[in-house]
């Protein structure tokens, strides 16, 4: 202690009147935080005292500080702006006024502004920093560069600390970011990769502010504390759905530059609500505290998400969002945003565990009440004997069960966890948090507030306060790694895609929304429960119903032709197929079905998945009509597309589906396997007289069909059921049903639709017999029926 | 018209009187109704009452009559007690009393009471109709017999009828019988077939009285009426549960000798329930009035019921039933029923259509109302975006949707069709069905009346009367089949012998019940929501948790040794494989897993099917230890024991499910197909060094394991990875993994379970390497682990 300077002498005498840590002190050594963009609203909102609370709390337990407020603004007048942002600071509500100020003082002395311009004042402060450490004989712990600042800022600033601000070995570097880290999976990559090249990715704490929110940092601790009752509840058989909402009745008036080019989706749904979502999706790992098994089983409910598409979301925008920016962005009066202010989400998870749940998310500007709350809310298995006017209530196992985080505003206007009464009474760790008392009047998720157990946080925390203790205790679980950023990325960039172009529903603001926003969702899709007020204006006549469309009673090559609209073709197709199932069902108790590939019947087994509830599946035997000669799995194999779109939807007994064996012996349709054969036989032993009950067929541009393309030498005609062939475009190899088998079946159905069949279609109108030429025209049924289907795009152009 | 019997003059008289409808009497002809129990309390109460009802409306359309009334009374008796049963007739509310004095007076003279004891009382009644028909010059158009009389009768009635009774050709016969019909389902097969050595099908009419309530009897026109609101919508994609209701207040006191020997499941559910469960359930056929095409569908549906087991159900019994037993029946003060008054049972379809949907099924006596209802509620797939405070009450599609078919009874005191206002607006037809007036104060189903679009019959009907009618019109889609009645049997039969032994929870009876008889289902398992109150009353200590049983840290042929009651063992299993299976496909990105068959392993696969939730299947492969030479689809088959309890149930991808090629070129297990080489060369293409990731074995009485048998000359040393064996027990022929294949395995565990392995598992825990004596003794992984999982009735008897 022989030399030391005013800042340390302060430091240890705070420490001194703290707790008398001097010893602490020197083992946990010194750290100097540099907030960027130290006079910016963030940081005078909430930065600095969370860097207050940070050395209230840590100083005494022994660390030293410096705290150095850096911008762009000269020094002096930095400074007073700085100090004036100092000054607001508060103490918690149990400290001594005498005391507080006193701390006040003691913050403000260790804090120091910074003109950061140029690489000479990065240079400077640094040196600064080291000179200090080494002239005070202090041991530095670390560095913490705060970014609060704009993202287009962050690279040239990055390369500054690289070049001159890394402490030496032993010493750790950690650099805070804020969102938004891109606007789209390619920018958040750029970015990324920016920051990449100048830090490690243990260094950089991404921060969501969300996951500093005290409803949602308890979401896994909750789920780890009460792990025995939630085991055998936390999946899809109990879960009915989850919503993770967040309404704010402010719009953006001010902020439309910014919003103008983020939206709603950007602005809140890919990042705090995703993050949201994967806490409460997440497998739990043994230990909530370990920072690697969150983020791994974290990234993992990332990586289950199902693809969102264009019906998985609806959208909306305050009326007078797109004068606002006219006025603000200097627009002319023509101009009209596309830019969404709601959005409703419905998101699903590939995996076991959530298969099947709808987890919904909801953020919107201008709507009638700011709230933020996850809800899970529980299946209703239960049946309740007595009559509604004898039943009792709160416990009753008829009335909901839900769990609730929520994270404030609203009619509860606090934090809390909630978790219904006939549910189970949850275990909280009483120190932070404590039962809310009941207010009989308040009604929450249309529940008095006594059904519940509910809980708030003992003493209400800022977000950046914790998370600031987090960055400074390593907490990497409460930030968003790089891999979850373009994880999340990867996943909402598609719907951001497709929504460009998408005009939002006009919203009136408010309470007036009245039901214009409420959705509802069937299967994977969403949309608005009431049509657009104009839509509902009747018009001249009726809208068009699906069956106003004629099915031409026409023919074509001498057979019945069926036409229409792609969705009603494959609806009719669909429903003869199931027709046919069920004759064949009930006069031989099986079904016989051959089916080609292509991409024309995907949309036919994706309707023959979703409806057709009556369709005899357990007796319903699949075969391919023909295979690329490819491993099953391949992407390109026909069976590959079949397992896909159907099979993975119905039951159909493994033993009845059958797939060409174009992989025998680790080779593709190697003549010696015999695999041709080996299929013919199958045939001839299942199928009684080979005659197959359905054949769907497709038809090429060249007007092959099946696999059988013109002047093929095998399969157009001869003995043999199943035959090798060539295909002109890749992969050539392959196996197809020969022509002479195909006019075996009782049924043969051909697909045809697009506009790019327009003019074989023409074409094959008009030839005879010629299957040498045209391997379609030899389609021929001996004793079975034939019928065409054929879209108006193919037929008419 | 030369010769008119006083009776026909009367008819004339009548058909004149209401309509002038002299030729069409000629055209309709003649139908003669016998009473069989005319005297009896249904027949008072409802029976004569139906049948003047069908003469009102019939005798106008054209038919002429004669009613004979039947018992085994003394003639004059009979004739007494008859006319005063018919004094009581009622006419329609709007028929002028004079007129309505007319008709009953018409009635009754066409009504004529007959003893029927003997063969010659049958043959004088059948020789009048015969002779009066004669004698009158009419045409006979049928006979109908109602065998309102118990069921131990029916053979000998039916035996006369058969004899005495049956018309000519071109006249029809109807006998129309009445529930129960049979105990269980062989004493209803034999009561079917009794009465089918009598009977032709077509002319048998069983009654269920539910059939014909209003409510029941509209469901079907209900279904084809809405089809175009329906169609989407009834499936398992949005009903959320069926209830199908059947509460009574009165209690079965007076009744106990039927009851006791019945119970509420014969009484109620076998029957009414049921049927209406399955015009619920089952495909709509295109034309409702098809009789034939109705019943076929319905009988598809009694197909696709799941069976039932002793979870799917929970019973009770009020408290003073044993009590009115006793006296009822003279039994002993010690005796305690345990026939049940209360049942709830859960019923599942296996079909796409309703896979998943709770069908919950509950009937009662001594409960605290008397309410009849099928309720339909939707699923909950809407989102509203406002607050409570603000929302829209009554079309919102936050409320619940549901589609309830009113019985009677209950808060509402009629028959009614309800459907939730923001569902759709159903179409009734106007002339039967009027809009219910809105009654402020009536809650039902947990919202105001008017939520609902609410229909109620515009006449209320009672079932007999339009039963008749249907009889009369030979709408046999309203009657109870032969094949239903026992498939329904089939289907309540095992339920039934399964609770025999069962004691039935005790209820206090009326709304002093409380929650006693509130009940949960998860998964197929139904369980009452409280706990027996006895049970809740805490012991000593703490019931005794899994967790607390040991797992003994114990080795078994110097391998670990985890050992538990067998559904803690079984979990443990499962979850070590899960965490194999996780390490595997971190580690190599597949997880390959060789099964062995038998029963212990069933257990297993449920496991893994229904928790499990992260486990890898999209990387997982599945092969078979060993398979028996029969089809893949045969009931014998591991594979197939496979296919129903684990692989329905995940998502596997076909091409990584490897059954064993047992069934090759039409043969079984042919060496000359190669099929063990087969499989060999596809473990060596798919495993890494043929080392599986963990295998399963079991082990048998005679200490074989996998298909390996003591003795056996292939499989337990050599170069062959798989091999065909003998078992000593049939199917004899075999295909199985080798010992030094599954020796390479990294991982071998040994399930042994159940008392019945206690030799055996005692035995080679002290032998050495002996294979040939004992194959297990062969299981040795070269660098692999070994662990045993063995349950406590195995180790330790």
């Amino acid at each position: 202690m022989r030399c030391l300077g005013v800042w340390t002498m302060l430091t240890v005498a705070m420490c001194v009147a703290l707790l008398g840590c001097l010893q602490a002190q020197a083992l946990r050594g010194h750290v100097s935080v540099i907030l960027l963009g130290a006079t910016g609203d963030l940081a005078k909102k909430y930065l600095w005292q969370g860097l207050f609370q940070l050395f209230l709390d840590e100083a005494e337990q022994g660390h030293s500080f410096r705290f150095h407020g850096a911008a762009l603004t000269a020094p002096k007048q930095g400074q007073e702006l700085m100090v004036k942002a100092l000054e607001s600071l508060s103490c918690p509500e149990d400290m001594a006024p005498g005391r507080c100020a006193e701390l006040q003082a003691q913050f403000l002395q260790l804090s120091q502004y910074h003109q950061l311009k140029t690489t000479e004042d990065y240079q400077a402060l640094c040196a600064d920093i080291e000179a200090q450490v080494r002239q005070e004989g202090l041991r530095e712990a670390g560095r913490l560069f705060y970014f609060s600042v704009p993202p287009f800022t962050y690279a040239d600033i990055a390369r500054h600390i690289n070049s001159s601000c890394r402490p030496g070995p032993g010493t750790w570097l950690r650099v805070v970011l804020e969102k938004p880290f891109g606007h789209d999976h390619p920018s958040a990559q750029q970015l990324a990769t920016e920051l990449g090249s100048f830090f490690q990715e243990e260094e950089m704490y991404r921060v969501d502010h969300y996951l500093g929110k005290q409803a949602v940092a308890q979401i896994l601790p909750f789920r780890d504390q009460n792990r025995q009752a939630l085991d055998g509840l936390w999946n899809r058989h109990h879960v009915e759905r989850v919503e993770i909402i967040m309404k704010e009745t402010l719009d953006a008036e001010g902020r439309t530059s910014f919003y103008e080019e983020y939206g709603v989706i950007r602005d809140t749904l890919q990042n705090h609500l995703t993050e949201i979502l994967t806490l409460v999706a997440m497998e739990l790992p043994a230990n909530v505290s370990a920072s690697e098994a969150v983020l791994q089983h974290k990234l993992q409910a990332f990586r289950a998400l199902r693809s969102l598409h264009r019906g998985s979301a609806v959208v909306g925008q305050y009326l007078a969002y797109s004068e606002q920016v006219r006025r603000e962005l200097g627009k002319p009066d023509s101009f009209r945003s596309r830019t969404p202010t709601f959005a409703g989400v419905l998101v699903h998870l590939d995996n076991l565990r959530w298969e099947g749940v709808p987890f919904i998310l909801v953020s919107g500007k201008a709507l009638d009440e700011r709230v933020g709350y996850v809800r899970i809310l529980f299946k209703n298995r239960a049946f309740c004997a007595q009559s509604e006017e004898h039943r009792a209530p709160s416990q009753s196992p008829c009335r909901p069960r839900q769990i609730i985080f929520y994270i404030g505003h609203g009619p509860l206007g606090q934090p809390a966890v909630l978790v219904s009464k006939n549910l189970f009474r949850p275990f909280l760790p009483t120190k932070s948090w404590k039962e809310v008392e009941d207010r009989p009047s308040l009604q929450l998720f249309g529940q008095p507030l006594s059904d519940f157990y509910a809980f708030s946080p003992v003493r209400e925390q800022d977000a950046y306060s914790l998370l600031l203790s987090h960055i400074f205790h390593a907490r990497k679980e409460s930030f968003v790694p790089t891999e979850h950023l373009l994880a999340s990325w990867v996943f909402w960039t598609p719907l951001l895609d497709g929504l460009a172009k998408e005009v939002p529903r006009a919203y009136p603001g408010g309470a007036d929304n009245g039901r214009l926003l409420d959705f509802e969702f069937t299967g994977g899709h969403l949309a608005f429960s009431l049509q657009q007020p104009e839509q509902l204006v009747p018009g001249p006549g009726p809208a068009p119903q699906p069956s106003d469309f004629q099915v031409l009673g026409a023919r074509y090559r001498d057979s019945p032709l069926i036409s229409a609209w792609p969705e009603e073709l494959i609806s009719r197709l669909a429903s003869d197929i199931e027709a046919a199932a069920v004759q064949a069902v009930r006069h031989s108790g099986t079904f016989h079905l051959a089916l080609s590939g292509g991409s024309s019947p995907i949309a036919l087994f994706q309707q023959l998945a979703s409806g057709h509830y009556a369709f005899p599946w357990a007796h319903t035997h699949l075969w391919l009509v023909d295979e690329r000669c490819v491993p099953l799995s391949d992407p390109d194999s026909n069976f590959q597309s079949l397992q896909a779109h159907l099979l993975q939807h119905i039951r159909v007994p493994y033993y009845n589906i059958h797939p060409m064996p174009v992989h025998l012996h680790q080779r593709l349709c190697a003549k010696e396997d015999q695999g041709a054969e080996t299929y013919a036989s199958e045939i001839m032993a299942l199928v009684a007289n080979s005659s197959f009950d359905l054949v769907l067929l497709g038809m090429g541009t060249d007007g092959h069909t099946a696999s059988l393309f013109p002047q093929s030498p095998t399969g157009l005609d001869g003995e043999q059921l199943v035959v090798l062939t060539e295909s002109p475009s890749r992969p050539h190899q392959r196996m197809s049903l020969s022509l002479p088998l195909i006019n075996r079946a009782k049924k043969v159905a051909v697909l045809v639709m697009g506009r790019m069949k327009r003019e074989i279609t023409l074409l094959v109108s008009r030839v005879g017999w010629e299957p040498r030429k045209w391997p379609i025209s030899g389609v021929l049924p001996t004793s079975g029926q034939l019928v065409w289907y054929v879209d108006y795009e193919a037929l008419l152009g």
